[in-house]
């Protein structure tokens, strides 16, 4: 290993943990350059789980379960590859930093043990963890925003103006009042986010975070009150207390760039690290590429593009932004706050198109040239200048996020012709989620939130420059790509030095950030004529976003309603 | 040959020929019954001349012509071929009916000759037959409809309110102002239609119905005065009597169902027949049908369904329909008024998806089968239900024929979202299809003319059961489908049997319908629960279809322009 001779023997480590969706990526990074010295992947032997419980048991459509021994099979899987791999020393692991997709909720027994694991509960679906995109919990997003509309509660705004089903409250509240056994037999509902460093530690560590982003905490007053609860029903007046963090008397609560605790003696023999290692609050996966990136002032939108986008802002004060999904103090970097916003589907409407659009003469042409579909898509796609393909998209196939935050929109093509082809279409839809990520960038502009300058991490960001050539365009300002593969967990392992600041050195997660951050970007110019031509299509594209969107017609619900009926015959009952 | 043995000696026959887009098909009927005793198909050739012409010289996108010699050796390979295998005497023969598609016009010399076989001319685009669907006349289409309009001409109603680019006034001007060259060495200008008969008669033979569809003539005043033809240019004061009908002293202009001429000594021997074989005017191929399928009355809306589909309807009186692109007088039969209107794409558009929007896996699941991929497609389609894919499709994949008028809108699916299959979308498109037919249909009883009863044949009627009975669903009304695969000819046939009334007996075209027309019928019958669901859809398909082509949002129509100038940048000059 030349860049990192027998010298290296007195520097100083910290890991990265990124629970994603389909698998736990984790890395050895230097505390002084943030060089990575190894990576390791586990893919999830359970994956997702939407068809059946592992006995069997079918589940309902839009339900998106996990099994909670692929997330610890993952621990003993990667930190000890990550120490072979790398050859440091277990002392010169300072700290463990974790992310994970939220909310991904854990129904608890009093030793944090998931109830699923318990024979008496592993035939109830809602006794196993709910991922973040189940989709199962609208009725009560529904019920909580209206509540908090009617109580005229504070962190709606910051929310949006909307509740998300995807929230750990919303998923809490469906075990509630679908399944009472469960509700009734779990000790605590915890986020995985939470779940993972608290089973590291051996003792409850909740991220302050977290709580704020997606149940309801404020930083500054705790949960609101019993009345709140009450309204949703009587016996959850006092839910923080019964089922969430108030629930362990001894709990931790604190920002992610803290030490919460020590690792335990019991993971450190297990896992082959020193016991007390620096263990942080988790923190959300689509929250930790900001320090990853080097992100540390307002003005700079952040986008992790994948199967979708998360697109993220600082500011100095806190303003309302319409359909954002958070907007709160502190949730990436203490003293900032913190803009969270997003779109439900690019790359996975993009592979959605390669997988069932595409006939099999270009599947073909693709493997002959040794080319992913979406690759040689791309490829036929690139010789297509601003309106040539005479179509356009709305890039809602899996409903929209922000600003509109309406699972029920879907996907639209308009401007199909007899002489239409594949790449066009591919080209439209890239064109449409560059507008949808415009729209976002300009209702934070509406509100007085700055967009001066934008980086970019993710697959997709990485893998396709048309792509990005095109965000450039449609944006009208330069992209900043990041070379990095492990943005997320880079991220983690930069809080994990700031906690370890007693061994780090580092004063805050700002200094963390300004030694290990990403320096290496790919800058995407935009083409000063194409940028004029894609305003003429971004007007078009706002006129459909308003008139489908915004409620002149509200075809895309009803249709919607209508589909997850099976059908309008079954609808009506005839 | 067991059906007809030789006490057929006695009996009399007609042969109907249609000039379709890619080939003639030639039938030979017994009058007494209608009954086909042989047919034969001759592909042309040349087919449609869209890229360059014979000598290479390239076409303008939106060109499409055809090689004339392809029309004469229809002729010699059809009409031997349907003497031989029938095994009639060529005196048994006593009637030729044409239909050709409309406008296809040729310019010809004195002779009748096209001027494209002079090898001086032969290099000339213009020169060349265009055919109907040559779509380069757009602006030479909108200069007519805004003199007609501006001079309150009377037959803008009967033309639902605009003159089409498709029309034979539109294509001779377009020759007018883009290669005076040829326009000036043309000695007329021939619609196809009139151009067979006239080679059969070796004289100028011209259809009434031609003239009154597509060139404004009006059975009682003749064409328009000169004020007109002079307000488009000075030069073309007299176009009717220097380039068209008028310019042949000797000719003869009557209804497709009247005795126009004989076949010429040249012709007889040429392709086996007797001379003086009652030869009748041309018709429209989409109107010979109406013969065929025995429609002699007015409330039966007739549908012929091919790549696009005609939809056409007697009545007592002449009423405008906005949109209809014909209600003229004795177009069809004598005594009635004809509504001609139809959908610019149908077979085309469903053909268009399956051949580049279906993946490979389907087209090998369809192959080893042994079904086409719309076959496949369709099997798959017809387990759904009504609004259970949750799509919304505007099929205006080739514009919009009718009533809107507008090639230039396109192609709409919505609803799209990961789950959707290409079945879903293929069903969505048929739906959008059935609801396109049904917005003429109540275009035509909003402007008094009844619909009670559906007649339709053609390719897909006859192979696509699924997509019929969708009709019928849509429509609320039983659907009754020809099993006849070759009406435009039998059409034909039928005029011709009327023409040769001396001989065959029959006073009248009617007379003749009512021995030789279709008896056999496939119905569909609506089913009143799927009726009752696709009206919500049809609601939704009609506020779509109002918005984007009624000028609520004209983005299709600048969509079209960016496109067809390759893009906006090369629109804005940069």
């Amino acid at each position: 290993m030349p860049d990192y001779p027998s010298s290296a023997a007195d520097r100083l480590f910290t890991i990265g943990l990124d629970y994603g969706s389909l698998s736990c990526r984790g890395i050895l990074t230097d505390v002084r350059s943030g060089a990575i010295l190894a990576e390791e992947t586990f893919v999830y032997p359970h994956g997702v789980m939407d068809a059946s419980l592992p006995d069997g048991t079918p589940l309902l459509p839009g339900w998106h379960l996990q099994h909670p021994s692929d997330y610890l099979d993952a621990l003993q899987a990667v930190i000890p590859a990550l120490v072979k791999k790398s050859g440091v020393s277990p002392g010169q692991i300072v700290g463990i930093g974790t992310d994970a997709t939220a909310s991904t909720v854990i129904p608890v027994d009093e030793n944090m043990q998931p109830l699923c694991l318990n024979p008496d509960f592993a035939p109830h679906p809602h006794a196993w963890p709910k991922m973040w995109k189940h989709h199962a919990a609208c009725s009560q997003a529904e019920k909580l925003t209206a509540i908090s509309r009617e109580q005229r509660r504070p962190y709606l705004d910051r929310y949006g103006g909307a509740v998300s089903s995807e929230c750990l409250i919303s998923k809490v509240i469906e075990t509630f009042e679908c399944d009472r056994t469960v509700y009734d037999a779990a000790y605590a509902f915890m986020e995985l986010a939470d779940w993972i460093p608290s089973q590291l530690a051996g003792a409850p560590i909740f991220s302050t975070a977290l709580a704020s982003a997606k149940a309801f905490y404020d930083i500054k007053s705790g949960y609101p009150d019993g009345d709140f609860f009450a309204a949703v029903h009587p016996d959850l007046e006092h839910l923080p207390e019964d089922k969430l963090i108030g629930r362990f008397p001894h709990h931790v609560l604190t920002h992610p760039c803290n030490h919460a605790g020590g690792l335990s003696r019991h993971m450190a023999e297990a896992l082959g690290l020193c016991a007390g290692t620096v263990v942080t609050p988790g923190h959300m996966d689509a929250y930790t590429p900001m320090a990853a990136l080097g992100i540390d002032k307002p003005g700079v939108m952040m986008m992790i593009m994948g199967t979708s986008t998360g697109i993220m802002l600082l500011g100095d004060e806190g303003r309302p932004v319409s359909g954002v999904t958070a907007s709160l103090p502190d949730t990436f970097f203490p003293g900032l706050w913190g803009y969270a916003s997003g779109q439900a589907s690019v790359g996975d409407g993009l592979q959605w198109f390669a997988d069932h659009c595409v006939p099999g003469k270009y599947e073909r042409a693709a493997e002959s040239e040794g080319l992913t579909v979406q690759q040689y898509l791309t490829k036929l796609a690139q010789r297509l200048s601003p309106g040539e393909t005479g179509l356009i998209c709305l890039d809602w196939i899996n409903g929209n996020k922000s600003c509109l935050g309406n699972p029920r929109l879907s996907g639209m093509f308009l401007g199909l012709n007899l002489q239409t082809t594949p790449e066009q279409i591919y080209r439209a839809m890239v064109e449409g989620t560059a507008f949808g990520a415009r729209m976002i960038a300009e209702a934070y502009r509406a509100a007085g939130v700055a967009v001066n300058e934008i980086r970019a991490c993710g697959g997709i960001a990485g893998k396709n420059p048309l792509m990005m050539q095109i965000y450039a365009d449609v944006m009208g300002m330069p992209i900043s790509v990041s070379r990095c593969t492990q943005v997320p967990a880079l991220g983690a392992a930069i809080y994990a030095a700031a906690a370890a600041g007693e061994k780090t050195g580092y004063p805050s997660i700002f200094a963390a950030m300004e030694a290990m951050a990403e320096r290496e970007f790919t800058v995407y110019m935009p083409d000063e004529r194409r940028h004029a031509a894609y305003e003429t299509l971004y007007r078009e594209y706002r006129t459909l976003h308003d008139y489908f969107g915004c409620g002149e017609n509200r075809v895309m619900e009803r249709l919607y309603a209508q589909r997850t009926q099976g059908g309008i015959l079954n609808h009506q009952k005839y």
